[in-house]
């Protein structure tokens, strides 16, 4: 085959992949564009200060299931995930625009009650939205957000700061949206069976809400602002905690050791991950969606910030050559795989 | 039925009736927002400068075909069509975010020939691609891009400022992307019935790379800045002339008149429209994609701009009492219809 007529699956590559390749052939022109592709948000200067940009896109039958989503928690999440991003880089959301492609099967009410959750999280997060975009789709739903935030210059957070030593944190607990999803198929599939059967998902409730109503820790970038305290490193746990502790120590130069005991992982996440005979670590590790902050501090930080009730201290940023490991529960020492979440 | 089953289509409201009846649910909490919803583009405060930020969604069977549209075309546009609201707002753009819905029909390949587009249109108009979401979509491609630009403070032109007795002036010519439209479709249907017939558009050339890919009018607002001249309203001819002046009228809150004789319509366009039996005027006036710029002037800044080549001065801003209406060649008066493109 000649080479103008390759086909790659993008699947080969994954997401992380495809982005390299392209991304390095752009070069940036703009002195204005302080960072580009390669963090959570762009860094864009604004006189004295910064305004991140970051944009995510959600796909029916990819990133969400109107069987069990309602419209107006995934018009909350679409802000809520946008937000997250902000608060990655240590910023405050400002303004945000949300686009629609919308197929016939879509009233002007479901539209409303999308747009209720959007408003919902604009108060939460303090956001205006400012624009978009209203177009038809020839199937399902597509939301497409973008968020501007602003912090001052010396105040953004990247991913590639954290260093040797570093106490590694994480805000709540991990893996519930994973197991409130797992929770949400099995009754998708029970009702399909047997439309009589009415789920009751009361004994779910946290981690349910975990998948359909995920918020952004603002209330840790407001704590640190509090304290005084600046993170060396930050992300949003969207992919999952290994993934998002790859990108880091990549991204840093460095090797990360955690520790499988001090994995926060809420009793009911714990509980349904055992009966969906699951291992809970794994959960925790490889469950996206959370939404947490995952952050870097200097040790000499950690004493303003370990009594703050919402955030664990999980390991310790290493040298690059001992790599991503983490010591389990019976003191054996196992290599960290970031598995992320792959759409392709 | 009840209130609450209640069922509206969009249609029924349009999307310029959809976007209404939302956002004006909606209240800005920040002071940066200066303007929200509404105009071409956001206005955010940034130190004495301003940012503007718009988007746009394009939706694979809705917006392009890509029997017809190579993916390197569709790139440059997608960028041109963001650059082109920034302008409208007499701004310069700086950075854009790109985000990809893709089905597992597309190859890495074809994403690094539409990213190849990107670049070429990141060049022409010194943007800067800084983020966006790559990720799988059950059907189709779907586009999302959003463009940041700037503009000093005072020199951004709305849509709600233009003056009775402002001259109307558009730049380049209209309802060309239109044509080249009906004749992409037209051979496509040659093509479907007998696919051995190979079409030949070279006599279609200009009209079909209307359609294909579009510029945004940067050098204007070059122009302009290098006379010293602000308009007093702008807007992209992005819907169709007729409804672009209709959102200039009523967002200033007066009435247009327009003289068919002084449309700017170039001659492939002009004879296309007879070849498939449409009155060219028409297709000036409702044809959207041309990404022309439109903008009033007062009478004494029009000595200054009068003799750039590409600009037609096509009316005047009237009493609001007045209404919207053009003279036609016979010197009669008929009322302006804003029909734009309904894609619901």
């Amino acid at each position: 085959m000649s080479e103008e007529n390759k086909r790659t699956e993008i699947g080969e590559l994954g997401e992380f992949g495809l982005i390299n390749q392209i991304s390095k052939k752009f070069e940036n022109k703009n002195s204005s564009t302080l960072i580009g592709i390669g963090d959570d948000a762009a860094v864009i200067e604004s006189g004295d200060k910064v305004k991140l940009l970051s944009t995510d896109m959600l796909v029916e039958g990819v990133h969400f299931d109107l069987s069990y989503m309602p419209l107006q928690h995934l018009g909350y999440k679409s802000v809520a995930v946008n937000v997250s991003d902000i608060a990655a880089m240590n910023g405050k959301p400002q303004q945000i625009t949300v686009s629609l492609g919308l197929s016939n099967r879509f009233s002007v009410e479901a539209v409303e009650a999308f747009y209720e959750g959007v408003r919902f999280a604009c108060e939460d997060f303090a956001v205006d939205l400012v624009g978009g975009d209203t177009t038809s789709s020839p199937t399902g739903l597509i939301i497409s957000v973008s968020v501007i935030g602003e912090s001052p210059k010396d105040k953004v957070v990247y991913r590639k700061n954290a260093e040797e030593k570093d106490i590694i944190c994480v805000t709540g607990d991990l893996g519930g949206a994973l197991m409130g999803l797992q929770v949400l198929e099995r009754e998708k599939e029970v009702f399909k069976t047997n439309p009589d059967m009415q789920p009751d998902l009361t004994e779910y409730e946290y981690i349910v809400k975990r998948q359909l109503k995920p918020t952004a820790r603002m209330d840790l970038i407001f704590e640190l602002e509090e304290l005084g305290v600046i993170p060396t490193a930050m992300i949003d746990v969207s992919d999952g905690l290994a993934s998002e502790l790859f990108h880091i120590a990549t991204q840093s130069q460095l090797g990360v050791t955690i520790y499988e005991d001090k994995l926060p992982i809420d009793q009911m996440t714990y509980n349904t991950a055992v009966e969906f005979k699951l291992d809970p670590a794994t959960c925790a590790l490889n469950g996206g969606e959370d939404y947490e902050l995952l952050f870097t501090i200097s040790q000499s930080d950690f004493e303003k910030i370990k009594n703050l009730p919402d955030v664990s201290a999980i390991g310790y940023m290493d040298k690059q050559e001992n790599g991503l490991k983490m010591v389990t529960k019976g003191g054996n020492t196992v290599p960290l795989e970031a598995q992320g979440w792959k759409h392709f």
